[in-house]
């Protein structure tokens, strides 16, 4: 059994990380660390966990952490760069859900987040945990920066078009509807039901913390600077992020788009290209570990639309965390993560 | 492996009761009818099961149900009790999520949903299958009627009190909610998100099919007539149902009301009292087999208030229907229906 | 004109006050009060109002304040009543939309408020502002306490009743419904719209500062003690309160109950009694000032069951406090609050 | 007074239409027609309107229609062209609120919305209804095409940045997000509550009727085709548009397109441009007239950003078309129209 730590589980991250953890038929939950709620039933926080744990939060400590054999962080940015290093002396494998590892540059990450680095010289071994991408990399890493939601959607969405350089890259838009929940279990006006439902926005249209990190992401895979555009949007849902990718062709791909995207994941366990024509919904992978792909080229004009769908507290948080446990620790990929959405 | 066979799973609770058997080990789902779907994969219909079950679905066939271990209906109501009687002479066990088999009364059935019965002479055998009170019944049963989703919230909120007589049954209120999939996947004005969302009002005041549905299970227990008020809600949400039960005490009780519940359901996997003062909301439950009870006397006068929830769609249909399977086929009751609410 | 001045508009109900005082052709708003929001424009906070209110938020200013005919507390519990003696000693008169004068006995206002009445001199001056039992004392009051939202919609849906000694008031039941504004436009994790949203509960099951206060309307008008249970419950919705009432007939009424109901109002502007049979829904008074309301006696057995929707910031608030201005001016009591619900 | 007849109004168009010209002072409402609700009160269907509005719905009649000042249209596509030329001879002026005279090339006409066009000869004639471009040739129409929902969002936030050929038009994106109620008020599965909330989707990708009548917009502005993707989605809500548009600089304009946009519709009443950096949010203009807009070029490049929300049924299409009546008939335009939006 697999000796698991977590450290931060009080927001929907963490319940969700929970949720598939327990599931997890190789996995034994042998902390959840929260120093607001230390002492406390966790299942009296997430009532829907009753009866499936019996565990209570407890204060961060470094001595039992460091006999976990993974720790996953489901903190706010900053907390997970203080405890890595001492954890992975200690040989433990480390999953950090938030930022802290995500960004190669250090200057960038401390233009973006608003603090210096604690620890930039694990920057370059952090590997970033797009199984899709890092497969082989993740399977070896000590260290894995969960990616973000926004760019799990956006990079799946874009990386056929990319990594086959079908498209001009310097005008890539990525318009992005996320549901509330990716803005987390905190008390702030904006998130309230009564201010996010019925209505929708844009927010962040000036520069988002994505951004970077999904730039990171194409330039990796194309070897050359783009220009993107992202503009994310707060839809009046819980869960679920819609990407809809907008760029231009260079030229007439010599083969099909669709057969490009089918080729590219027909391997991939958790990406699902659908038939031609077709729309994703968020709610047909919601509770689940899929991204749903769709790719149009409206009116044959040069514009190519794709249409990526995910969980964004699923694939785009707990469940790639667990996907990248599982390949970190050598178990069939899918196990825990192979759960049906959860619909209507 | 239990071969079994769906028989119009084209609504909520037939997608839910796929969900439940693409992941139950002991089960085969050997063929999903549907007239107007015929000859479609069910995967296009509901896309979150796509990549879990390749099959279409197919015109009803006498031949091949006959062929099944157990047939589940998830039509409308007076479809199961056309095809049953044959399917029970052939060997298959039925489990009808409709109403045909729940009323004992071929006549109160005939009042309350305006066609005669088929098959009167199987009401006797049929076994409401609400484990929390019939489940030695149901292990040796041919045919279930698995319970409406309201009296399942209701009698499981009023048992103790019923079943001990301690109120008086002459005055009871059941003031129950519910999510939209209560009204299933058909097209009809009421229920367009535009016309149930951000509104809540009640519905079906004069009378409602699972008014005697309650009032039998309830006469049942106690064994005498009661008086009941039935008065159910239509929430804007998609599941969940939120029963508040009032009834006057007839005598303060011996002992403590919570000890009461907790004790009646100590045993029972799939009922869960909450601890004093508790509220238990819906969203606990979503996805979920489980009933999550509170009983409360407020200001300690002799009203009592049962608050019971369940997800309409699983405990309240698809979940109890695989929990009737189990127990009919012997198997550990709780298998494939021990999955947690997803939250939020 | 009248000149009007706002204690404290930054949450729901002040917003609300804005949009009905703005569009009336009598008011002028003089000053708008709030401690944390000084010196920005209101309509920064409130972009609904952009181009109809040229306003800042300025501090409370006893001097300003005295100068306006009228003064509305859109405040905490607490707050009016520390300011009310000066400013009706100036010749202002206060409408306080909080519940600082709606108890009679100070004893029991600091048992639910928590804290000593700061003027309880005045609760016997102070008219408990429901037009629809109060008007006259309205119309030559100094000081009105605007009803809560959940009191309207109950005492208005009871009051057929128990004016007429029709029912058996010690065990009457108010199960009541509201959406989420009801908790107001603060930063609390329980009113996020991923806690909120996809789920129903029940809340302060034990007791609830509205139980005193319509407990204290109905004994007020039947001359004796009541029991009342009184269950609220929170909608997944923005606006809307709908009241389930239930009651025993102490014997058959000689007259219809329908009748006894559209008698009781027919010259009420703001109360409109439905059609039997009918099921008021709360979309159907959004942002209106009406109440709708049913009167139903489920098969024909004695126990009556009333329906009772308002719009909770409106009738059950700021609606309410117009109409009172209204009457307390002598203006046409409809003027400004005669607006149509929005629908869809 | 303007005598006003309503063809159709069983719709969300329908009722809104009807909630404002109640309110309108100088309209009185002589007839409206339906076919399938003939005879029955308008306020049986929308019970909003009880206590507002006396009327029956009753059968189209030519005679009845010819007697009017002015004949609104909201019907099903193909179904005032039928009737218009008739009420044109009589000297009725017409208001359609569906698509038969929007689009100026019959051809096209008929390719997008499957039928030949009946009356093609108007074509010409027929005015579109958008204030901001056509104010004049408005009030000297007798045939007015009231726009479409998404063309007004998104017309009005390019107009600037095509009318000043800012931008590269070859290669404009108009991502479009709308509330259910664009759907209509027909029973369809897709829009029911438990298939549209807490979701996200887009929907005809590859082409949508709303796509060629924007194109003419656009092309009619600059002189010039235009290459547009528009790619509509459907947002879990009621009402609302959010439109985000991105073009391409052509070079650095010569001012700031913060003032491009406030120059240009500083004398429209129902344009508002939001302060630089702001995020327009659909719940600011709920039940009312405005479209707010905001101006973004983000980190400096050349792409620009605009977002530009209306409530679909107000300034998308009944607040629009009373606008055009206001101005047809010589009224101060912003009668009636000028209500608050509701919020929240």
């Amino acid at each position: 059994m697999i000796k698991a730590g977590i450290v931060g589980a009080t927001g929907y991250t963490g319940v969700e990380l929970l949720r598939l953890l327990i599931q997890h038929p190789e996995v034994e939950i042998a902390v959840i660390t929260s120093r607001s709620e230390a002492g406390k039933p966790v299942a009296g926080l997430f009532p829907n966990l009753r009866g499936h744990l019996d565990l209570n939060f407890s204060q961060p400590d470094a001595v039992v952490l460091s006999s976990c054999d993974v720790v996953f962080f489901a903190t706010p940015n900053g907390t997970a760069m203080g405890m890595t290093p001492a954890l992975l002396d200690a040989g433990v494998k480390i999953i950090d859900l938030a930022a802290d590892f995500r960004l190669k540059d250090p200057a960038e990450w401390e233009a973006w987040y608003g603090m210096p680095h604690a620890c930039p010289e694990l920057l370059d071994e952090a590997v970033y945990g797009l199984p899709e991408i890092n497969r082989e990399l993740i399977q070896h890493a000590r260290l894995v920066a969960n990616p973000g939601c926004y760019p799990t959607a956006v990079l799946l969405g874009f990386l056929p078009l990319i990594e086959n350089k079908l498209v001009d890259s310097s005008h890539l838009v990525a318009d992005a509807k996320s549901g509330v929940s990716g803005a987390g279990r905190k008390a702030n006006v904006g998130a309230l039901l009564c201010e996010a439902s019925e209505s929708f926005k844009a927010y962040a249209v000036p520069g988002h913390r994505h951004l970077p990190e999904i730039r990171q992401g194409l330039e990796a895979t194309i070897g050359m600077p783009v220009g993107l555009t992202f503009v994310p949007h707060l839809v009046p849902m819980i869960r679920g992020i819609h990407a809809t990718l907008y760029s231009v062709l260079k030229q007439n791909p010599a083969k099909e788009l669709q057969a490009i995207y089918e080729e590219r994941y027909v391997d991939e366990p958790f990406v699902d290209v659908l038939s031609p024509g077709s729309h994703p919904e968020t709610r047909t992978v919601r509770g689940s570990n899929v991204c749903r792909i769709a790719v149009h080229q409206p009116q044959g004009r040069d514009t190519v639309v794709v249409l990526s769908v995910i969980d964004n507290l699923v694939k785009g948080a707990a469940g790639q965390a667990v996907h990248n446990m599982n390949l970190m620790f050598g178990l069939d990929e899918t196990t825990a993560i192979d759960g049906l959405a959860l619909m209507p």
